[in-house]
């Protein structure tokens, strides 16, 4: 049977020359892939307390609502600057060229709540970190980053264990 | 019990002034709201056959992930000019000021599927309708429409039942 890494096409030069882009829609896409890949990013936390999924926009979004469907619990989206209508808090991180800034609305979560976030992919978890500062700041526990693809040459992992946390992903890719 | 409608928030003048904004994050983010949507979504559809579930960026990928997960059926996100790394098509739509253009990747469907499309919110159904005819394109059939909000002023609803499509929602608020 194929695995989760077996349903993930790469495609050369996207966004940009030099760049080998692990496309995960061939693997939502395919029935028993999505299926799959969601199931497994649960596996580690079968019978531990979540109370909120965060799912990072915008491929975040997918498997975070399968997972806080799956859970019955609910989902907070993680979304790039100016896309949430009420009050926020927000928090930059750097890109490779620049900084962009991601955010959440304030009441979105309550003290102690334990949160799993979960997005695509980990390359240098500079937008994950950036998720886990604010779930964080609004008092909440992430108790576990759920990826499907981690990047190891890009340090993500390194950096968020760094920080404390927990970090499962499907599989990994060598280079960038 | 809440009903969908009431763990709606609406926050006044956002994006711009005069607009009435009916915020879902405020449905997502609870245990119950988020269930209770994911659920009633689906009901019209039980018993039918639902080979891809279809999602507008961004917030159409949040149920449209938990829905094809509960279904055990593919996921394919319909995103915004310039995010997917594959060979595309697209389709241009009206905006209020000017246009966008949404693409799916042209290998995402095989030629008689039977799609189901999901986003948050239907209003003037200018996305929507580009969503169906790019899944058209590729010879697939969008066998019904489903959003949480339906805005019946903004003529929507209508606009897909004159291109001969079956339109589910949870609910409707007055204005726009």
């Amino acid at each position: 049977m194929k695995t989760v890494q077996d349903y993930i096409r790469t495609i050369p030069d996207f966004p940009h020359e030099g760049i080998m882009f692990r496309d995960v829609t061939t693997l939502f896409n395919d029935p028993r892939g999505f299926r799959i890949a969601v199931d497994q990013l649960l596996h580690p936390y079968a019978g531990m307390q979540i109370d909120q999924v965060a799912g990072l926009e915008a491929r975040g979004f997918i498997m975070g609502g399968a997972i806080a469907h799956q859970l019955s619990v609910g989902f907070l989206p993680i979304r790039k600057k100016g896309k949430l209508p009420g009050k926020t808090i927000e928090q930059a991180y750097q890109l490779e060229y620049g900084e962009a800034v991601v955010e959440v609305h304030d009441d979105a979560l309550q003290p102690g709540d334990k949160v799993l976030l979960v997005d695509d992919l980990l390359a240098t978890g500079g937008t994950a970190e950036a998720g886990i500062k604010l779930i964080e700041r609004l008092g909440a526990e992430v108790i576990g980053c759920a990826f499907i693809i981690d990047l190891p040459e890009l340090g993500g992992r390194k950096r968020l264990e760094a920080m404390g946390m927990d970090v499962h992903a499907l599989c990994a890719f060598e280079g960038a």
